[in-house]
């Protein structure tokens, strides 16, 4: 049997999704637990490999499993286990070729800022802080830019021999003070797409460059003319749609 | 010349407020810190002792200092030195004779559940997970009970010597799915009394004990009457007012 399980993770304490040689990874974490609950080895795939430090809300994988009793039984089984920093939110069981990344028809990141003076510990492991205030406005406009079916190179590199055409479906920001919440979709991102478009946007905020001047660089599909690349700690996974 | 701050910080990596001779404490980093940018030893005072795991957002300390640069300047060369988890919010020069503790007229506690079937790893530093659904108009009816001056015996002990009667100023309930969040404010609190409140309120949310029962426990000033103490990491010092 095939399951699909949502689940979600603090990426503070992990390198990670992807199993490495060293390092707490996300998925040596549920590959393990799985192991120790229905005894035997098994391999986990995943809709997206989110980079050491982001978050998952709503991470989608998928793996096999000869589990007998009720999926309810597995996911009780595997929270207990789990550590803290890591949860299954739902099971399902999938059809047997199932893929959670190939079958998966958008993805919807999540990259919020807390725009405050002084830093706040209590909220620093899942947002980024930006002592000055930024152009909202600016910022709004300059998004405007990105929405849609583009050739994202300027934004981040393709999986070897893949193409930079995405389509956005939906990119935009919300300001309730002191947060600033960036919500994008698209069919699918770029490496480290979602965290070079707010790095951009953000020297946007900053007066750095001009909402014009996102058009040139996504035009220029050169990633050497896009803004720093955001910190990883802001984003957050938050749905995978079938 | 007399400092008072506001200072704010993630009590989960803190063995508690006060100095001890093992473990890292909140007074134990900011005295450490003071002694660093200062350059010469300070005794921090506090508004309150909070306990291991107690988050504050707005715990005020003093100390004296010879500082002879503004203060915002100091504010920047703390914050810069502190770790991640704490932090000054505010800096302001205070009469010679302040204290944090005796002058405070009133302080303000957050309690914070996140009622969901499944917990969740990004708030799981500062909320309690409950999973089964909550009877929050019994909580409400139950809590009108503790507001205004009355004997907590059964809610707390005093520090040596001290009456067990405090005035509750405020006390409420407010739900917004998944958050049930309480806020108290009182003259003063005796040790744990947030705690032991919240506990309480949460047997009657769970059905356990009647909201009647809630003044019976009240009255009988027996701490032994009490519901279970609520786990610290749910619990946030907010505001001490002067």
């Amino acid at each position: 049997m095939r399951v699909k399980a949502t689940v979600a993770y603090d990426g503070t304490d992990f390198v990670g999704f992807q199993r490495q040689a060293v390092g707490r990874t996300v998925q040596g974490v549920f590959e393990s637990v799985l192991e120790d609950v229905v005894g035997s080895s098994v391999r986990v795939l995943a809709a997206g490999r989110t980079d050491a430090g982001v978050h998952a809300e709503g991470q989608v994988i998928a793996f096999d499993t000869e589990w007998r009793h009720s999926l309810s039984d597995l996911q009780r089984a595997l929270n207990a286990c789990l550590p803290q920093d890591s949860v299954v939110r739902e099971l399902t069981q999938a059809a047997v070729d199932f893929h959670p990344r190939y079958d998966a028809l958008s993805r919807r990141y999540r990259y919020t800022v807390y725009q405050a003076p002084v830093r706040s510990p209590l909220v620093r492991r899942a947002s980024l802080h930006c002592k000055t205030p930024l152009d909202i406005e600016a910022m709004k406009a300059a998004t405007t830019v990105i929405i849609g079916e583009h050739d994202f190179a300027a934004f981040g590199r393709p999986t070897k021999g893949d193409v930079t055409v995405r389509r956005v479906i939906e990119a935009h920001w919300s300001a309730t003070p002191p947060w600033l919440v960036f919500e994008i979709e698209a069919n699918a991102f770029l490496f480290r797409m979602v965290r070079s478009i707010v790095g951009t946007l953000l020297q946007v905020g900053h007066g750095k460059i001009s909402p014009e001047r996102v058009l040139e660089i996504l035009a220029s599909r050169d990633r050497s003319q896009a803004g720093k690349t955001a910190p990883a700690h802001g984003l957050c996974l938050i749905r995978v749609s079938y």
